[in-house]
């Protein structure tokens, strides 16, 4: 087998094979196929795309190329939920309890990552204590006995997407839907779940801007989850304007835990009850989406969730008391109002500026190596369709510099106000199961 | 300026500008773009195509990647012909000597060349004491005296094409009309010739087996040369079947031999005028083509293009009484016949085999180190459209190996004979000018 057969093969828009496919992987992560082969080949499918059987064999084969998480020893169906990334997305911290106290095993892998605000871990770490330092077996047994842990990743998974995805930083080839549903879906299987729930996000603050194309990434998903024989739902959800009122970390963490009393913004609860039913059905613990959604919406206002979390952050070592008294959790030195200019509706909230603001107050990272400071960020007062008067605060900045300028300035470009009354947005456009 | 932009710019169908060009022709060269980027960008333009003024941007950075050919000190407007190969083409060896005899100042760079046969040096070199290592000012003088000089290639010439065509061969990216058009004429205008005429090749031995396609990339050459200020003109010819009888070095050097006698091919004779008179008039030494074509045909019949092919023979140290007595050329040990198996019409003589054939017996080389047996290569009999009858040769194999079993076999499916009489292919299919 040659790769510029392979090459030929995909730029004349034909169907590789499993071969085919396991060929260029395999010697693509050995190293002995050289990168400017790889690329080219990429280009090829970026132009002339893949089948729904080809992402499902590309994305076995890239779950091949490295360690595969097992977690076999965990009783019941493991179900994994996935977001492509927003502004403000606080729903991890809330969906796991929250579908555990049903019964549902969150067997949760967290990374930090880079972007707005820090990643799951970094905002568990708010709570003083609280670690992932786990072993295996502590990691298993926790699950077993609690339904909920989370553990850093670790281990060499899809080394063969690693690799091609730094390629294609760097060759234009990152907006292909096939390549993009490849490598999420292959780091998903790789970590072992039986069932996987995404949460694709579209709008300023997501990485697809417009409906069609998270729509169309939402499909592809599926397919290649249901194909190698991981079942596999998607929803649709906004992410024109943050989800929820916190951007930050600490933030997030004290509105995740009013949230799981019962107390959340609307939008956010309303998100975890359409992702979490979802879980509980996949995870089997419910027949139906609605069953399911009552059984977490009573979860919510019985307290079970809220015990669940405190639970939780116990079993990691975590200060429980920070649920009750969320003072406990880091504050910034200083609270700064960002008043409103003139009165209105609130016509606009540009997801992607606030999360910019929030990351320039020191929220996020913007190198692996930056610091993060967990006690920074954005508290939103209004949200789209919102009515506000004059000189009242749109947001409060979270902030342990007083020099904050440039970051008001940025945050006022990223509100608008209507002298008309607005609509609040569309928050879930949809499910997609097949 | 980002090469990654660049390859999204052209990804996204958008025309690149001259110093966008510039710059990744410019880095890809000096090694500080990487192969898998240009790789990329090379597929991106393979799906995108070029304008016709990317086009001669992307050749003019590459002739200005290397050296270029100063033949300003030798008189006259100098024009070069380019063929696209073929097999048996020996029209280099006639138009030379042909055109030179009117006038027209050819200094011809050449080189040995991958293919069926060896190029015109190795042609020439079956010429005894013929050689081609001339100093500059030697073939400068020769030019200015004789009107007519071989050198052999030399010079660092258009480095970049060299790179980028490796790369193509191993990316997938061979076939691209405006790639392949630059590379050939980035190599034409380098080589320093004021005027080209191209002759196009289409048909089985062609490299474009399509008219459509050898059309296509006609016109993109005309177009790169009258873009960058060198007039040219391109002739599409067929390579349906072989041109002429001969195929091997000196063989096709006893062929030319008696078309600049006036007593060649009809084919072959055919060609040499439509081209020749292309290059007279694009010399200024006529002013019509059928001026041209009227001088050049006189100078086939009285002999004087047959002396300036002996003149030019002496003139680089060849022992120009081959030219008289052909006999002197190298001559393989047996001649074995290929009889018909049958009577009839000869409807196909499929070049590209035949040229395998060649090759086979020796005439060509498979890689660049391989040694050539000047003495061998194929005589046809027989062309399409003639009459032949069963046990009569449809042609001759030259060969110093018995051992020609093989090559016989591979012969015979390269030939077709119908019972139905055939019309001879069109030879010239139509002259591209702008």
């Amino acid at each position: 087998m040659r790769i510029t057969d392979i090459i030929e093969k995909k730029r004349d828009g034909n169907e590789l094979t499993k071969d085919e496919i396991d060929f260029f992987v395999d010697g693509y992560t050995k190293g002995e196929i050289p990168d400017y082969q790889i690329s080219a080949l990429l280009m090829a499918i970026y132009f002339q795309d893949m089948t729904a059987k080809e992402r499902a064999l590309l994305t076995s084969a890239m779950v091949e190329s490295g360690d595969q998480i097992d977690l076999s020893a965990i009783e019941g169906i493991k179900v994994d939920k996935h977001s492509t990334g927003g502004v403000g997305d606080t729903t991890t911290l809330i969906l796991g309890p929250l579908v555990s106290s049903l019964g549902v095993p969150v067997a949760k892998m967290s990374g930090r990552g880079l972007g707005h605000t820090g990643g799951t871990l970094d905002k568990l770490e708010s709570v003083p204590g609280f670690h992932i330092e786990l072993s295996n077996d502590e990691f298993i047994n926790l699950v077993n006995n609690n339904k909920l842990a989370v553990i850093g990743q670790s281990g060499n998974l899809t080394p063969a997407d690693k690799k091609m995805y730094s390629l294609r930083d760097v060759t234009g080839t990152v907006n292909s839907i096939a390549l993009i549903a490849s490598s999420i879906m292959s780091k998903k299987i790789a970590s072992g779940a039986d069932a996987i729930v995404l949460d694709v996000k579209t709008g300023a603050g997501a990485f697809m801007k417009k409906l069609h194309d998270a729509e169309e990434l939402a499909h592809a998903m599926v397919s290649i989850g249901n194909h190698v024989g991981r079942k596999t739902m998607a929803v649709i959800s906004d992410m024109s304007q943050p989800l929820g009122y916190a951007i930050g970390n600490a933030l997030e963490v004290k509105e995740a835990i009013k949230t799981l009393q019962g107390n959340g913004p609307k939008d956010l609860t309303e998100l975890c009850l359409t992702l979490g039913s979802r879980m509980v059905v996949l995870a089997k613990q419910a027949e139906t989406i609605e069953e399911a959604r009552e059984k977490l919406t009573q979860n919510l206002a019985n307290g079970q969730a809220f015990a669940q979390f405190k639970k939780f952050l116990a079993s990691q070592g975590g200060d429980g008391s920070v649920a009750d008294n969320t003072d406990l959790l880091p504050r910034s030195k200083w609270q700064i109002d960002l008043p409103a200019k003139k009165s209105g509706y609130v016509s606009e909230i540009i997801a992607d500026r606030i999360g910019k603001a929030a990351m320039l107050l020191g929220a996020g990272r913007a190198t692996k190596d930056s610091e993060i400071d967990l006690a920074v960020g954005i508290m939103l007062q209004k949200k789209v369709g919102d009515q506000v008067k004059q000189d009242e605060p749109l947001l409060t900045l979270h902030t342990n510099t007083q020099d904050v300028e440039s970051v008001k300035e940025l945050l006022y470009s990223s509100i608008a106000i209507s002298e008309q009354p607005v609509k609040a947005p569309t928050l879930i456009y949809g499910t997609i199961e097949d």
